[in-house]
């Protein structure tokens, strides 16, 4: 899997390692990187060898400071206003384009059908939010320095934090407060209000606890993982009564799977399961 | 109310006391028990002479341990899939019913029209946390062993704990995690993500609370106490523009009521109002 | 801008204070109050003098001790149903009216196009609990004593209350136990919680904790600002899937502002922006 | 299987026929009869040997004239108003229990797994619109004299046709004319709306054409034929893309039925399938 | 009542008739008329003489042509784009608050309690569509002369046409159809895709048939009738489960009423019921 | 464009046609057909040369006979079961994510930004619903025979028909008919119940007169005609109040196009306006 801004490995059975790899540049992203981003979700979504995966920013300093301001004000974005076309309609047309396709290509975190452990450390800004919002389980080191940033940059989070985060964290007036006022917090503060699930000292103590939990998640039925997370996707978005009526449906194929079996007979057997590729 | 598998007493005037009453096996359930727990919560949700529930469990080891995994493995969900026909599809029919059958029995706590407290203690894994993710307030003892146990005999939880909890926690990432990897939990961190309101030193001492709370909510009004607890459950599964057009249409029943006189006599005089029946 | 209930002002640039002034009477309030309440609000949302606005009570012993009951039992709504007519739908009818209208003055702060931080101190009972859980930032002084009183007065909290808390708070449990309860709850309790994102030590500090934010928010771009509080609404009452197809196409004509080059600008110069009125 | 208040035979394999069967009082209904309408339909869902439903009206001049007011006036509903209790707020609770239970022995017709063919003839007022707004396919003879009638006893009906009417038939300005004015219409102009798919000469023509039907459907495979209604009514509640996602976790299961190749072979070799139970 | 731009008269016992009264413009509407618009809808909303409302547009040639876009190219919303500022978010704020102003002034025809038939005859254009299809019955003479006309000068329709059309209209071909070519249709074509409900050879005659059905509804009794109107707007807009959960609340206090039994005796009685004041 | 199964043409200006292409198999479909239609439209969607699409089957025969069941009984869908894998739960994996392309291919239609009208003739079987129910206008010539067929196959359509066509046509008992019936209809039952808005004598007047139409449409503002498509797709799957929010912000940033003042100057001078590209 050779990736142009991304290092993806595997170093336990079952589980990849993703790395935003361009820690010259505090990891921040340009266009190039978020459809390639997009690629490495998609495929290990179906990599029958991957179970869990652990999304990582290489480097000493910085998950990732967001988008690449400086690319972006050339090309992209927020050069959209200055196309080939004064209309503001038919510019609107375009930013809609640009702005869904980066969500899109941000979204395929979530989209994977594996789960995904995010760990955080130094700069965790703007686009490194919308990134981890997206991500099922979501660690730290003590260093790191989040920020809702969009707002200093005078617009509006658009990529998806300001649409998951409350759905994230029970503290609406948290939320509202860190995204209106794009103050930077650090990771004690996100652990109280429960961004994230775990505070580690070091990123490499971060990185051991991920894979340790990825470990883990790796050793399960991957049918009963993978329905895991897409159910508890679905139900954040729906009535209890939508989502208990997907629920059997989902299941009525899913439990007819001979890892029930097997998980039951290791668990008597205090054995270590074996599951099918999926 | 003598029934087969819960012990339903009333300690208290207007309070009922629930107990999962099958110690030997820890609580765990199969289905004729389910079948009888909703026919326990469907009376007690028009019983007039009840006006708040305590569920617990009996003994002292579990609040419940879930599934008889045993049980269900010879009769049941776990044995539809080797049922008469060798179809999956028409095994897929049966699964679904059979499911739906089960969450309608266990969300019979979410529909019963008075407030349920669940006290929690000891085992409190699978359907445990599917039963009381349905009640409205939940405490536990210290020595709780909370978790999401279905991962680990192979399948997503499908009775309501995928669907109930992101809702009742505002920690995604701790719901994930929990969720994933089944792992056991203790009384202190339910409290600190919210799961539980109240960590008490003992079953004993957390029943006792329980009770107090219940003694206080069967002294309000059961037309305000019962109209709350239906305005909350629909206020979570509705956009706040539908919940406030669906509690005006609420009120102006409601409000008719004598309570509100007496309950406002009450409070000016400093006496304990009287409700009538409900 | 003489209001009759409300003391409103502009400590600083593009910052209003609203004052709710009827402190001898706890800032309780009745029908002419809750509708200039409007006013107020729905001015303030179209001011291009103003870009972030505190709520706070005038007085020392209460930010609103709620609905002045006293009033409410001569006139309106506790009294509706002892109108001209005694067929109980019409009765109906007009309380749903009543309660509609209520509910509508309220959510003018929910509304408010500008963020809105809520400084509580002392009482902030029933109504204290309706108008804050429509704020943006609630903050509170340590002798905040908190209560959803309405249950003790024989009803079931309308004016949004019960909608807005358990979105705003991420412990189903806890909301359902002072709901249900009335209890009172103290600042320390709210904060754990999260109904409050900040405690300060009085009143005083709260205010100037307050006056400090939104004087950070008034510098930034308030197409940015305003945008991110319209997005979070949105996004709390709407699938993901939705909201970042409204995201999409609200940023279509935002992003199209001068505020980003000029905040981009400040941010490379170091200077502080300054931005279009709005 | 005999019921008190109904006939129900199988005319041809795998199809039932239901009648409503108090033809001395125009098949007017009473208490009993819903609660035993729901069981009859309950049933039905879960007989393997039934494949389609066919629903009607026994004798010559009614479908159903709906609700038996008089004795509707001694007990029940629109008693409820009178009964041991003055209390608005607490009839109030009785009716809506009453309200729900009733729809939901009305809604058993939408629920059922099999496919419902209704067939209307004479007076169809009321709760017969209830009753058949719920079934799948509707047919009538020339005589039917329709009404939604409830408006004409002071009441806005609510057993289900409001509910469902206006997504029945795509002329909204006609569901509002026939609900308010609650004026007789005629087969034509059922027909001409899209609220009948078919109007036949006589009862017995319509019950020819009925069988007809039920007979091809029955040939189906029970798989493809019940997903289809059970899609079909999900559509008709949920956005597009929700309805997709359902259907592809639907058939996910279904699909691996060998009603797929029994189908197709069939199809090849001009022969008849046969289906396994379901 | 006596408006600038509105003729309201009470040609019957509780019938109002609403006439727009700018016949010398062919009816079209400019801000100030829309504004009074919401006045006269809102005060017949809640005026107790009124049980049934007649909108039709004054003179020969149109109900309404839509807007006055003279009018509107020199004040209001299609002049928004030149006002005071350059920056596109800011003029696209100011459009967005006007638009919903507007918005929220034709959606008070919808939005009143009464039951709004709707005549329409001659050019019926643009607005005329919007309007029409807030209303609860539509009716017209034979010579109307209907069209989305919006896209003929450059936008979509946003006033509530694109909003309301696909849920009045069960032929969503010939709603696209329409709706982008902006093409002239009339009377027969409204009548064949349901559009309206009834053709008369003239205006005269159409009034005249609205006059009956407003004198029928008139003689309903009004908590029936108004409560008919909002159940079935409700279940356009909800699942099915929704509303009829919606519908059990409402109908606990409506059926309440004493109407309930004045209907059945009248019926009983063959005599006309009186109902009281609403 | 040359494609390898599809026709792609500009038979004027800013109107695209296009052919499906496999004439001598009655165009029906297998993978990599599908995989290619969504290439075809999701470029039409964004080439500024096209403001209408026209979609039709090549050939005497067909507009699209379906899914080539011999294709796919070798390989995709219905082979799906029979994969590497004998585990049931996996084999549903695979078909939720085939299901799920396939749909997403079929979906690039309805998501393509320019209107597509598509014209119908001779076999329009199966998948060719499922394409057609998601085009925005549908005609045909009197001799297309349509079938909702894929419960002849032993399975329930998932590509789109039941999702859809509940709320394209407004006669939910017919549609279910059809669709559980997999019966054949004509040109004539499909213009009368609303599914097409036109019926041609034969294929090439049917082009003409979808040729007539584009030409039409592509005459329009652009931004309006492709707002308009937006917005009706919009609410077909809102609540009304969501819609005209949507609404109002879509169109506070289409409406600052200068097509307006185009097409209004156009419409006074009556001259044909000329609109910049989009």
């Amino acid at each position: 899997m050779p990736y142009q801004y991304f290092l993806v490995d595997r170093p336990l059975p079952y589980v990849a390692h993703v790395q935003i790899n361009r820690p010259s540049k505090l990891n921040s992203f340009f266009e190039a990187m978020w459809l390639e981003f997009k690629t490495v979700f998609d495929t290990l979504s179906h990599d029958p060898e991957i179970r869990a995966i652990i999304l990582s920013g290489a480097g000493d300093r910085a998950f990732t400071a967001g988008l690449d301001v400086q690319a972006a004000s050339q090309a992209g974005i927020l050069q959209q206003q200055e196309g080939k076309t004064e209309d503001v309609a038919r510019k609107a047309v375009g930013i809609k384009r640009h702005v869904e396709e980066f969500q899109n290509c941000i979204s395929s975190v979530e989209k994977c059908e594996k789960p995904v452990i995010c760990v955080m450390h130094g700069f965790t800004l703007g686009l490194g939010m919308d990134i981890s919002t997206c991500a099922d389980i979501r660690i730290c080191s003590a260093d790191t320095k989040f920020a809702v940033k969009e707002v200093d940059i005078g617009l509006a989070a658009d990529i998806g934090t300001l649409t998951r985060l409350p759905k994230a964290v029970g503290n609406f007036s948290w939320v509202k407060e860190v995204s209106l006022s794009a103050r930077v917090f650090g990771a004690q503060e996100a652990y109280q209000v429960g961004y994230v699930s775990r505070v580690l000292e070091t990123k490499e103590k971060a990185l051991q606890a991920a894979l340790e939990m990825a470990e883990l998640l790796a050793t399960k039925s991957p049918i009963a993982v993978q329905g895991t997370k897409e159910l508890l996707n679905h139900a954040r978005d729906h009535t209890v009564a939508d989502s208990l009526r997907y629920t059997g449906v989902w299941n009525s194929a899913a439990i007819q799977t001979s890892d029930v079996e097997r998980a039951m007979l290791s668990g008597l057997r205090k054995t270590k399961p074996r599951f099918e590729k999926l």
